[in-house]
């Protein structure tokens, strides 16, 4: 896609990183990378990332126990807390995302999807990852936009 | 500056927002503009905010009980602890701050600066304002860079 307008396989203002660690690879579903701006060494107990999805990609179902911020910095995507609707993100979005809510997030189909993500209480611990989001609740989102 | 690639007096991805409030524009030189987008009121306990600063604002000597970072999202700007050289800041860049570390940060003479502020810990209450950065000490910040 290189020469798309639409391409941010570059990411956007913050470095993009390598692909997702292996340790996290099982929890996501395409071509995801992820760097790491504030590490969770940091004193200040808060990590920060910049996270790039490929079109169609996206992270399982998970929680964090102290929850997050989403800050969309580009693209198209989707975040959606369990039992809920999914919400169509783009740049300037800002989600809010309570301790412990199961949620994903990632890019839509045909676009790709940057945004910085904030765990804004790290004591708590690592997040709780569940079940991959299925192709078949994935591929429905569209009617949802 | 309208149709100068260095104006960014609508800001960088986020949405600029408002002139900082007048209970807080005694605590800021020049141009600036603060829009929130994770406001103190969250039960996230992490307040973040998009900061614009015009060429050669910045604000006061001022220190965070719960520390803070900056993520550069465009321009051109600076940013010093006591006592210690200022640093250059341009997009992409991350500063993290420790908590009740006496700094500043603001723009360039010549540049627009624009960068997400996230107070990683408001438990221990709001920043604590101190003097505002002399004429004398900005205008001797560009030898340093």
């Amino acid at each position: 896609m290189s020469g798309d307008l639409n391409d941010l396989s570059r990411s956007v203002v913050f470095a993009r990183g390598e692909p997702v660690s292996p340790q996290y690879a099982r929890h996501f579903t395409g071509e995801c990378y992820a760097h790491d701006l504030v590490p969770f060494t940091s004193p200040l107990g808060c990590v920060i990332g910049n996270v790039t999805f490929a079109p169609g990609a996206r992270n399982s179902w998970h929680a964090h126990p102290g929850g997050q911020v989403l800050l969309v910095t580009g693209g198209r995507g989707w975040y959606q807390e369990e039992g809920q609707p999914a919400r169509s993100l783009q740049a300037g979005d800002v989600v809010e995302i309570l301790p412990n809510v199961r949620h994903w997030h990632g890019a839509a189909a045909e676009s790709w999807f940057v945004h910085l993500a904030i765990e804004t209480d790290i004591k708590g611990g690592p997040p709780v990852w569940f079940e991959p989001v299925s192709p078949e609740v994935y591929a429905g989102l569209r009617s949802q936009a």
